[in-house]
């Protein structure tokens, strides 16, 4: 892949024409989703690509304040992020979203919903293991989860539904972030069949329909 | 002004630098606001502008299901589009936002986000009167409120404050939607100034300090 590749020059203009995209990392906690999302953030943007992280305080204070954790309440919230994503992808923006986004049909929502308005995206599901996950605990979340301190936890005792046909599965336990985070810029300009050729153990691109129907086979 | 005012080609590039821009119309139901903010919209892209108008059963449906006509409810609105918003106009969206936003406290927290983001944020306000507004009765809300058969109507029962320092007022009620919209279109050129020396009975500008600090006096 190259630089050209990713940022795409020649359809960016000024009138909203620029490719966006929104790239959702779903995952278990402490998955690598937001590490992964920011280091991606980081290299596009040295590229000069647009691009967003939705993710963060601001992000929950604004658009989901008072939301829980039920079932209801998280496909809300990844509704509603997969609303804004969809609006600046529109408008030419690279969006990451690492939101673990653990239900099927609320993700399944959210790509037809971009594609209604003919808009890209690419669901990433970070396939790390559960006791990968549970050993990082970044947060301490699956000890006090397993300890019965805390409910509804993802992995623990709150269901993950595994996303059956993603654009791409990532296992940060078996990768490095420097391979993660090829995977994904390949993944993002469109290289997917390429990346699965050359990918290490670890990455597994799925039929990739979006790369197809660019006639970029890499 | 003229078409290179508008989109300021000189601003324009692939990594979010485009200057994008919220223009918020507030004012009391059947002001105008939506007509005013396509017609706008409509000629900033026959200007090859990047636009969003936020508004409509989408935006609604999915950032906003659930929510009533209480304070917090309406706070909460303002707060979710004003977020948005800022988002987009920060990736270079020219945002149009055709919201009553009755309450000047929500106006205010939604100024403070753009200004802690350093994004250009303008308030117009639609100061066409109440008379004007319930003869027009676009969907027969004030007939309704007027007979007692619906509550929380803005400008019946529920209020609307009137912001005390807008950008810039518009009495729909005095303007042709031609000069509404050309008043609007010089707002948001920076061209404030000019606007409120040329303008007809109707438009009051205030005190932009936005253009001034652009060096752009007409």
């Amino acid at each position: 892949m190259t630089a050209a590749a990713a940022t795409r020059p020649g359809t960016e203009a000024t009138t909203g024409a620029r490719r966006g995209v929104t790239l959702w990392l779903s995952g278990l906690p402490s998955a690598g989703k937001t590490t992964l999302a920011l280091a991606v953030a980081d290299e596009l943007r040295r590229r000069g690509t647009d691009v967003e992280v939705l993710d963060g305080d601001e992000v929950r204070t604004h658009l989901s304040a008072g939301l829980g954790f039920s079932r209801a309440d998280r496909d809300t919230h990844v509704d509603r992020i997969g609303f804004v994503a969809e609006l600046l992808a529109r408008h030419g923006v690279t969006v990451l979203v690492p939101v673990i986004a653990p239900y099927e049909r609320a993700r399944e929502l959210v790509r037809r919903h971009h594609a209604e308005h003919g808009t890209r995206m690419l669901l990433v599901h970070l396939s790390t293991s559960f006791e990968v996950c549970a050993g990082r605990d970044v947060k301490g979340l699956y000890a006090k989860a397993l300890r019965g301190e805390i409910r509804s936890m993802t992995g623990v005792d709150d269901p993950y539904e595994v996303p059956p046909t993603p654009d791409l599965r990532l296992d940060t336990g078996r990768l490095s972030l420097d391979q993660s985070v090829a995977a994904l810029l390949d993944l993002v300009a469109g290289d997917a069949d390429g990346a699965a050729a050359a990918a290490p153990a670890g990455t597994v691109a799925h039929p990739p329909a979006h790369t197809s129907a660019d006639g970029e086979p890499s």
